[in-house]
Order: C-alpha cells, then sequence, then structure tokens
C-alpha cells in the first residue's frame, strides 16, 4: 500500500509500505476515506522534533476492513472515526474522561495513518460507527472530529467555556477556529479571535466569532482586558503552544477565570509566582477526543455544525508533499488528504 | 500602641508604632484580640524576600474599636475575623468567590497586624462577625480561619477533594494540615498525608488523614501511585511553594485530577510540556478566605472542627522574636500571639 514517509526535516514522500495487520486480537483494520496534515505534524518537517523516515498521519476515517477475535463494537464495512489516540475506554481513566491518557493508550501517529490502510488497536474503544454510510460532503467535518474539531472542543470544555462567559482564542489555526465553534456551541455570550489574517478572521466570524484582536502578546492580553472592563476573559484557550501565547493566555484570563490549553507546548516554562497570582485555573493536555466525539459526530451527521470547512485545500495522499509546503507556507490553513 | 517590626532577615522587635486612624470612610479600625506568626512571613526572615524595618502580620481576630462613615456590616463591639486580603467583596471578581484578586484588594501584610491595633480597609467586604463574643477557647480556630484554614479549605477546594475521591497532601505545615481537616469535611474517601514528623503525622490522622507517606520528590510521587492503583490521586493540594513540591504535586496526580496550589511559589517553573502530558487541572493562589469564612466560622461556632490546634505555642504580643525563632528552627508549626 501507500503512504507517508518523512524521511528527514521537509523532505516528504510517498512510497510503499508493508500492508498493515491485524497484531493483536482487539485490532481492526481501516481502508482510510481520507486523512489529513496537522499542525503538529510541521513540527518535525521544520526540525523542531526529531525525524527520520518515520511514517506520517494520526488523524482519519475510514471502513472497517478487517477486525480482530475480539473486537465487537465495530463490524467489517462500517464507516468509523477514530482520536488520534488508541484508548481502550474501559479504564478508571478513560471513565473519568480522559481517554488521551488511557491505562493502555497508543498515540496513532506511531501507526502513521497518512496512508492506504491503517491498524486500529484497542479498536472497541477508540473506533466510533457513523449512522450508516455518510454522504461525501460530510467526510471532511468527520474527518476533523478525528483531531482538530475534538481538540478546539476540549479546549473550549477546559476553558469552561459557556453561557455568560467571554472566550477568548489564541491562535487562528484549525484547532483555534475550532474552538470558536465550539465556544458557540457551548453557548458563550462573547468570543473574541485573535487573529491577524484577513481569512482567518471571516472562517472566525463564521464560527462565531464577536470580536477579532489582531494585537499580539502584552498588547493583545492588553486588548482583552480592555475589552472586558479591565477584568480578562473568563475563559481562554490557548491552541498554539509557544512562550508567547501561553504568557499571553495567562494575561488575559481574569482571575478565577479558565485556561484550556491544547497547542503541544515547545520550550515553555511557565513562572510559578506569576501562575500563583494569576488565579487562573490551567488545564490542557492531548485532548481527550474519544469523549467528545458520539456527541460531535451527531452534530455533524444533523448538519448543526460543519467543521470541514477548516480544510482549505484537498489533495490526493500521492501529493502530500505539496500538501506539507502549502501548510509549513501558511498558504493553507489545514489540507486534507483523499485516498 | 506596640507592634512587630521585621529590621531586617532574623531581626524582629516589638515597638511603639502610631495608632492607626480611618483614613478611607470604609475603613475600621480593630483591637485586635490574637494574631500569629504566618508560614510565608519565614521567607523574609531567612532573607528570601526582601524586609526593611516592616510592620509585619497579616491574620487576625478582634473587636471593632471604630468605623468609617461608610461601613455598615460591622459596628464597634463586634467580634470579627477577616481574611488577609482586604476585599470589597462586591465587583465581579469578588462575586465569583475570588475575593483575594479583588479589583480594589489590599494585602493586610501592607498594614501589619501582628500589632495591639489594626486598620482594616474596605471593612464590609472584609470582616466578618461572629454570632457573638466567642468562648475564649475557639479564639486559636476564629484566628486559624483567617488564613491557614482558609487557605487549606481553598486548596481542597481547588483540588476538587470531595467523595469518592483520594486525595494527597503535599507538606504539613499549617496549611497543609488544614487542607486534611478540609478534605475530611468535603467527605474526601481517602486522604494521604506526606510528612516526616512524628508530631504533624498525628496531627494530619487526628484531621482525618488514612495513610502516611514519608518518601518525598519522586519517590514520594512513586509512593502516591502505589497506593492509587499506579494511577495518581485525584486531588492533590501543594502547600509548600518550591520546585520540589509542586513536581512532587504533579507527578502524584492522576490525568484529569486536580491539584490545588496555595504554597507561595518561590524560584518554581512548570515546564509546559510535561504539565501538558500530566493531564491535570491546576489552580491555585492566594486563598479567597473570605469565600469561605461565614461557613468556618460557622463549623468553629458549632465545634465542628478545631482547627485551632495547629497552634503549639502561644506567647504574648512582646515575646514575638522568640515565636520567629521557634518557627524558623521548627520548634513550632503555628505560633499565636496574644495581644
Amino acid at each position: 500500500m501507500r503512504g507517508v514517509i518523512m524521511h528527514a526535516p521537509g523532505d516528504v514522500r510517498v512510497e510503499d509500505r508493508d500492508m498493515p495487520t491485524i497484531e493483536q486480537s482487539t485490532d481492526a483494520i481501516i481502508r482510510v476515506t481520507a486523512t489529513c496534515i496537522c499542525g503538529s505534524d510541521l513540527w518535525p518537517y521544520r526540525g523542531v522534533e526529531k525525524v527520520d523516515h518515520t511514517p506520517m498521519g494520526h488523524e482519519y476515517v475510514g471502513v472497517v476492513s478487517e477486525i480482530g477475535a475480539d473486537v465487537k463494537n465495530v463490524k467489517v464495512g462500517d464507516f468509523v472515526v477514530g482520536s488520534f489516540v488508541a484508548s481502550d475506554n474501559t479504564c478508571e481513566i478513560c471513565q473519568a474522561g480522559y481517554q488521551s491518557r488511557c491505562v493502555h493508550h497508543v498515540m496513532m501517529g506511531s501507526v502513521g495513518t497518512q496512508a492506504e490502510y491503517a491498524r486500529i488497536p484497542l479498536a472497541d474503544g477508540t473506533l466510533v460507527a457513523t449512522p450508516g454510510t455518510p454522504d461525501p460532503e460530510l467526510i471532511p467535518s468527520l474527518l476533523a472530529a478525528s483531531d482538530v474539531l475534538g481538540t478546539g472542543w476540549f479546549a473550549a470544555v477546559a476553558a469552561e467555556a459557556g453561557p455568560g462567559k467571554t472566550v477568548a482564542v489564541v491562535g487562528d489555526g484549525a484547532v483555534g477556529l475550532l474552538a470558536i465553534l465550539a465556544a458557540k456551541q457551548l453557548g458563550a455570550d462573547r468570543i473574541i479571535a485573535m487573529s491577524r489574517h484577513a481569512d482567518r478572521q471571516a472562517l472566525a466570524r463564521r464560527f462565531g466569532a464577536t470580536d477579532i484582536v489582531e494585537e499580539r502578546g502584552r498588547e493583545g492580553a492588553a486588548k482583552i482586558k480592555e475589552l472586558t472592563n479591565g477584568l480578562g476573559a473568563h475563559s481562554v484557550v490557548e491552541a498554539v503552544g509557544t512562550q508567547e501565547s501561553m504568557d499571553q493566555a495567562i494575561r488575559a484570563t481574569r482571575p478565577g477565570g479558565h485556561i484550556g490549553f491544547v497547542g503541544v507546548t515547545h520550550n515553555v516554562s511557565i513562572d510559578g509566582l506569576k501562575l500563583f497570582f494569576s488565579g487562573v485555573h490551567l488545564h490542557g493536555g492531548p485532548a481527550p477526543v474519544r469523549r467528545f466525539l458520539p456527541d460531535l459526530i451527531q452534530l455533524i451527521w444533523d448538519r448543526e455544525i460543519d467543521p470541514g470547512v477548516v480544510f482549505d485545500l484537498t489533495l490526493p495522499l500521492e501529493e502530500a508533499a505539496e500538501g506539507y509546503r502549502a501548510m509549513d507556507e501558511r498558504r493553507a490553513t489545514k489540507v486534507l488528504l483523499t485516498v
């Protein structure tokens, strides 16, 4: 089968890979329908994280083609969506809603789903079947649920977005934009998008942003305070993962407010005393997308939300290298690969 | 009037100070009945924080002796308890329960309550009158409510201690011990005290600790995991404020669990990536004691709790220097000064 391999930073190729096989009785194999390139794939692409002939990809939707002997919740032919972290969904941590930290969790990045087929560990816990075969127009939104929508949703939940709240979102990538969609769905009164790109501002408004702040860093945080009686936002989503974005998020949050941070933090150090006197709640990490998947799939199925519009470039799998370039050069927000 | 002045690290004296007067129409003056020495007073005593002829103290109970023209909620003669942070209790931040970060807050450390009299700013928001004149035996517990009990209580609430939860407490000073009392009152199933001092272990058990862990740092966190099926505690209180204690708290908490941190952090830096993958909730800061004061006073009045037993040395105000020495040398957990 064909699959994406990153040989080295900046060097993405589509090559023949071995067909995946059932390794554990709890595995399933899926024929991938669509996959995508994640903002986090740019870290190794840019040489910030190590990469060496690595199969890429952790987002996926597809059709079950084979199941292990112990798989009971999905069957061959089911159209399924899964999280970027495989989980048993039965352990104490999963039951508490933290499937991304399941005691048996497997990062799907280690599988590499930018490929024609993928082995899904812990299939019963990981995969959620859609109510039927989806219309093609729903595929991008279902794929978004696999990571960026689920992650943006978790960020908004972690930030306790809801009625009566002003929510600020740091980061205008796909996750930040979908956190806006989530905050809107969760009933937030006011949603401030922090963005300086006209196309992303437009998408932010489409998803429910009521205000746009173009300033960044200290100036950005000051602007949020100006918009909130000098107090700061109740809820802040941090969807970047840099020192500047984390500091900006902490400064923009009122005492007692909540920060949901989902950007994979790179060389970020949080000053204990500043955090202490900020009085904020800080919660984040790899999103437990599985917690939200059934609800998100239903919302998409019912055409209540259309997160798939974050994909602004669609390419066949064979042209993955161009997809990486487009995202790296910020010509695309999020690239969908058809398989 | 007489009051404590710290001339320099290690140099505590009781001297004549000017009688406080009403400066704002919202002030009250109280005749201090009892005050105490805080663990945080040891930071300047040990030269970790700057100090230069500074009036000391921020905990107090006493009798109102004078009120400003706009004070309506307390009257001359009332016995009152107040938080270590004065607050208006009406602003949006106060109403959300974060009185310690009130938009008009005044740190009582700037007043210096280790004295015969003290000016209480924002008296209506800050002071809570007891149901009557308290029996002398209740004074230590009411004084504890002013800071250490309220702070330990907030830590337990921030850590979401409650039914079904295993709570671990890092730090066996007065705040850590009272966080144990709070966790017990909040209904926690299991409370693990981290302490290696026999006398504090005994008090921890009296307050409700079900287990004692003597190990610290990585070993301490490993022990907590061992006691919790390898998962970590649901709720962890961090009541120290050092790098080691913060790291220990994060390691000891399960993914999705909650850390309440109330030790004033000194040179603590939290690694963003470690926090990300820990999946914990982190919340802390100067405790909004005022949020809890009415309930805490009632619990003490009804003899439901006796937090005052954390005071293991009582001295007259004139002997404050000996109190500081005793706490610095760990001969005392918490020193009460009678005025």
